[in-house]
């Protein structure tokens, strides 16, 4: 026998999970597909020319490489084999990779059906991606991307409606979050306005870190890449100003007053801001955060970031996962695939993180996430029968509908639904059959009612017993009492052998 | 510049192809999980210890494998590079592969988790696989699997139901089907009826190709094989026998009526077809086909296969597509993986010829797969900002909306509005902004209406103009009056330069 295992950083999704995972991805999509942006899907393997090179050496290496197929061996020369150089082997024997992000298909999508396409492209994409990470809590080596970008559009109504769609989905999701968001020419600007203007790269990548390390370890990271005292004194002003979106921009505004980048950055999030205000986002879901930056090199507008609010419930749980998502706009998007260049702005959602958070917060929504409704469980062969065409009812409208075959002990049965989350059970037994009643339970309350078909079909569809009023069963007595009387009348006339 | 290009036999969707794609996707798995399926997903890389042995020789071939991350070479010995043998180096540098089908890794997962799962355990799984197969038409190497199984569930009910499933399945679908049925019983009877009992692989293989090579074809390989005339002559009879699926089973009753496995095997039909009944499946949808074998080696009871139904338009169409299903019952799951065995019974859809079938006849319906219902035309950024408040009151009321910023000549909104299939566009100019109506425009009958917002949304939501009745009319025209009136009567005031 082998023993059973997965590559390590793989995940098995059990039914339980795929129903909360579907939750997530199905309302990420509806809000996608409300606000005009399509599905696309690219394939799992790429060539490795396509990827290799754009995630810097430590990405190329997480890429994983697919073997040749057939003797991949056969025109790989001796010597390059005796090298035992896996850098240089590797092309020989390896043509195809795994997708390492979603971006880079979606670039090399765009370039490729770039005069089929029409611009502004409003894409979404939701599909798993592979990195040879070092797995870890949270980290895994196969897991969903989720992004929504606009291609070929400069209008700055994209960047709002980007923030529309996170307030949207977080909404939805029951989420409450915070957008910070920051823009690259501000980060310039702050740079100028430092001794060390060409050290933007350190600058950022110090400020980056304000969350984890404080304005302390900041400061030291900044002193130490040789910016001055009076530097990190300006700079901590910056990041410490006080006050709203709004506010904070209005102060900005003063300070880079002769600098015509900082203006420029200034401009574009007062616009983006307005915007998003005419897409009915609150301005409190916003924050302005100088410090933001998110890879640098890869944003060239505005940067956002979304985080979960830090609510009472969450520090009693004492949970803290970070950013949630993040996006921003890039202007060198099909730079590397295409001479036709396509300024593009994205966002992206952490689905695993937004799943902790959902499991820790509690909430998914229970009704929803059931799959089936009712089980039969019928005593023998003859209840089966007839079950089988009650639960064909019941599927014909709709209703997920399952049967727990005869010639099984009661117990067996309940306790299959119980783990199968399935919350009423039919019991059906000759009783049932003869009366043509159905015992309906329900596996939380353990409540039991007697009805009729009629009567379980309105109480599933309406989810209670609505259903039974006055009237109904009113009906029903009387439809009990005329087939008794029918039954008592027909043994009268038996018993005096006289044909009726 | 880099030459763009995808690996061969990979895809991408564009999204009019995805809006297909998943109302195939979604239709079915609503029906699955009606019938009280659960969703699973299984990583796309497992150990390749895992496939490997499991697919035949021809199948460990086409499994992909993925080269072990960091210096795979190090602890290779250098004997086995030289020796040049893929075969041999292969386990040495690679651990992963990717998954060659969905009933592996499924087997895999219930034997690792058999202890938790409650038994039947029904699930569904819709995932991409993966074979290094060579690419044709119609043939690619990334595809996706479409299964529905039940493991651990002896009753013939679950034949039954997938039968169900099936019918349910392409009836939503639009697809007319015949599900041919055979069961290995009936095969080994078969056999055994013949002087080669023994050669039951030779005999099954031969017939199972009569479709394509009609009764001399089979006859000929069945007499290469060592079959005699008699025996053929016999066969022939067998597969030749008329009538529907219950006469079928009564005619086999009488010539199998010594054969003690011949009769398991009608009994077992018997009861599959009674049960299928009573789940609504039409006999007439059924065929009982003594020549399906579908790899004789897999199945041990009762093997579907199912058949778009032979139409005047299809045939004009010159469309012959083949199986767009299969299954059967089989009762060794787990046996590789696990020393408590489990029977399963399972259907798979072949998702790539569905599509391309319901492609060719026209089935997607339209309604279903457009994305964006109404598409804004601001004609500048005023005219941007009052469309945004409707656009966000659209949003609001789940209609997926989407507007073309401002700025650009209203000829290319049209032409993007085209391009995507979005139904409706929403003109708005400065005339429309003080009257407060809007222009709407029905992109496929070319008809312009102006409405207020409440009629758009009405519009929109009913999808047609039932809404612009009489009385709504009427208001209309009195509420235009009396804002014209009110106008008249402020210039009045205003020129006679009074207080108004």
């Amino acid at each position: 026998m082998q023993k059973l295992s997965l590559p390590k950083g793989m995940r098995d999704f059990s039914p339980a999970e795929m129903l909360e995972r579907k939750y997530i991805f199905n309302s990420l999509e509806q809000v996608f597909q409300k606000y005009g942006y399509q599905c696309l899907q690219t394939p799992s393997l790429e060539n490795l020319a396509t990827l290799n090179g754009k995630y810097g050496d430590e990405g190329d290496r997480l890429i994983f490489k697919v073997l040749n197929s057939g003797n991949y061996l056969a025109e790989v020369p001796k010597e390059q084999l005796l090298s035992q150089n896996p850098q240089a082997l590797t092309p020989l024997i390896s043509e195809k990779a795994l997708r390492y992000d979603l971006t880079v298909p979606f670039a090399r999508y765009v370039a490729m059906h770039q005069n089929d396409l029409v611009f502004p492209f409003k894409r979404y994409q939701i599909q798993p991606v592979w990195r040879a990470d070092r797995p870890q809590k949270g980290r895994y080596r196969e897991f969903y991307q989720c992004d929504a970008d606009v291609v070929g559009g400069v209008s700055l109504l994209y960047e709002a409606e980007l923030l529309a769609i996170y307030q949207e989905s977080f909404a939805k999701l029951g989420l409450k979050i915070i957008i910070q968001i920051n823009h690259r020419a501000l980060l310039t600007a702050l740079a100028e306005s430092t001794s060390q203007p060409e050290k933007i790269i350190e600058l950022t990548v110090a400020l980056d870190k304000l969350d984890k390390i404080k304005w302390e370890g900041v400061e030291k990271e900044l002193l130490s890449k040789g910016f001055t005292h009076e530097d990190t004194h300006k700079l901590q002003i910056f990041t410490e100003i006080p006050g709203d979106f709004k506010a904070k921009l209005l102060a900005l505004k003063q300070a880079f007053s002769h600098s015509e980048i900082g203006l420029k950055g200034i401009s574009e999030l007062e616009t983006i801001f307005d915007y998003a205000n005419s897409l009915g986002v609150k301005p409190d879901n916003l924050e302005l955060n100088l410090s933001l930056a998110r890879g640098l090199n890869y944003y060239t507008g505005a940067i956002f970031e979304v985080k979960v609010k830090e609510t009472a419930e969450l520090k009693a749980l004492k949970f803290n996962i970070g950013s949630i998502g993040g996006g921003g706009r890039y202007d060198d998007l099909t730079a590397q695939f295409s001479s036709k260049n396509l300024t593009g702005v994205g966002i992206s959602f952490g689905a695993d993180r937004i799943y902790d958070t959902m499991q820790a917060l509690k909430l998914f929504p229970k009704d929803q996430i059931t799959s089936t409704k009712v089980l039969f469980l019928p005593f023998d062969t003859a209840c089966e029968k007839a079950s089988l065409l009650w639960l064909t009812k019941l599927r014909k409208q709709n209703i997920a509908a399952d049967i727990y075959p005869a010639g099984q002990i009661l117990k067996k049965g309940l306790a299959y639904a119980h783990k199968k989350g399935i919350p009423y059970v039919l019991i059906i037994g000759e009783k049932e059959i003869q009366n043509e009643f159905l015992s309906l339970k329900n596996m939380t309350s353990g409540e039991q009612l007697t009805l009729s078909f009629e009567e379980v079909l309105s109480y599933l569809i309406a989810g209670k017993s609505s259903k039974l009023n006055p009237c109904n069963f009113l009906g029903l007595v009387i439809l009990k009492a005329s087939k008794y009387f029918l039954l008592c009348w027909k043994k009268v006339c038996y018993r005096k052998n006289a044909s009726c």
